[in-house]
């Protein structure tokens, strides 16, 4: 597990498009804005992008942001994003392996809460957060602009 | 409606108190947390943190955010939080008027998406999402730490 890299944004991309629903929605040939993107992540220490590395293979990647607000007396809270395990790497525990540095990285920066949205097709993800200590507590509502 | 000040905060706090959920999690008295959360959110230009303002009373209160990420094509998103409308002031339009000004921000920022979550025990408020074009497809997933 290491911080991304300018150079792993291509590999990520290809994370993201082996999924079912990242398939619909992500362009893997337009790279420009996928790397403006990853500027802007990597410039603002309010976000970790971190990747899962075997053999120099990236196989996993997530993004942890910190976010201060003033609900639950101002307290600051992680939010998760990005989440994906390679296809062909699944089922092998590097999925929980992402998120207990995730967790402890949240708890190291003193976030009092971690959250997520999962989409509510995803009933294996759902589990496995819950498998995690997380509950499904909440709707999480989206508006396409 | 307007950016919120320093100056705001005990308004806003108030406000947050003023509710089923938010009356169990934050303490009106401990004000220091409140000021420091604010000075983080002031100080970075993800975050506007707004009031809406009726004679000089703050009525009520939410937190835009914009975050980057590389899903969906490196697009940007617009996230909300700490939404309230004084319990007083509920239906009469407001939070509609809150949510126009933070979806147009959200388009004029170049965000592709406005995300939120909202406790599943608020069905009056889901209901309000809906009616502004929000569609329930996740499911908000939350861990203490």
């Amino acid at each position: 597990m290491r911080r991304a890299t300018r150079d792993d944004v291509p590999a990520i991309v290809a994370l993201l498009v082996d999924d079912p629903l990242g398939a619909t929605r992500e362009v893997e040939g337009e790279l420009a804005a996928y790397l403006t993107a990853f500027e802007a992540i990597d410039a603002d220490p309010a976000h970790e992008l971190v990747v899962l590395e075997d053999n120099g293979e990236v196989i996993g990647t997530l993004q942890l942001t910190i976010l201060p607000g003033l609900s639950r007396g101002g307290a600051l809270r992680a939010q998760i994003e990005a989440v994906r395990i390679a296809s062909s790497r699944r089922g092998q525990g590097l999925g929980e392996e992402l998120f207990r540095w995730a967790i402890d990285e949240s708890r190291r920066r003193g976030a009092v809460i971690v959250q997520l949205t999962t989409d509510a097709s995803r009933e294996g993800a759902q589990r496995f957060y819950e498998r995690l200590g997380f509950v499904a507590s909440h709707v999480g509502m989206k508006l396409p602009l």
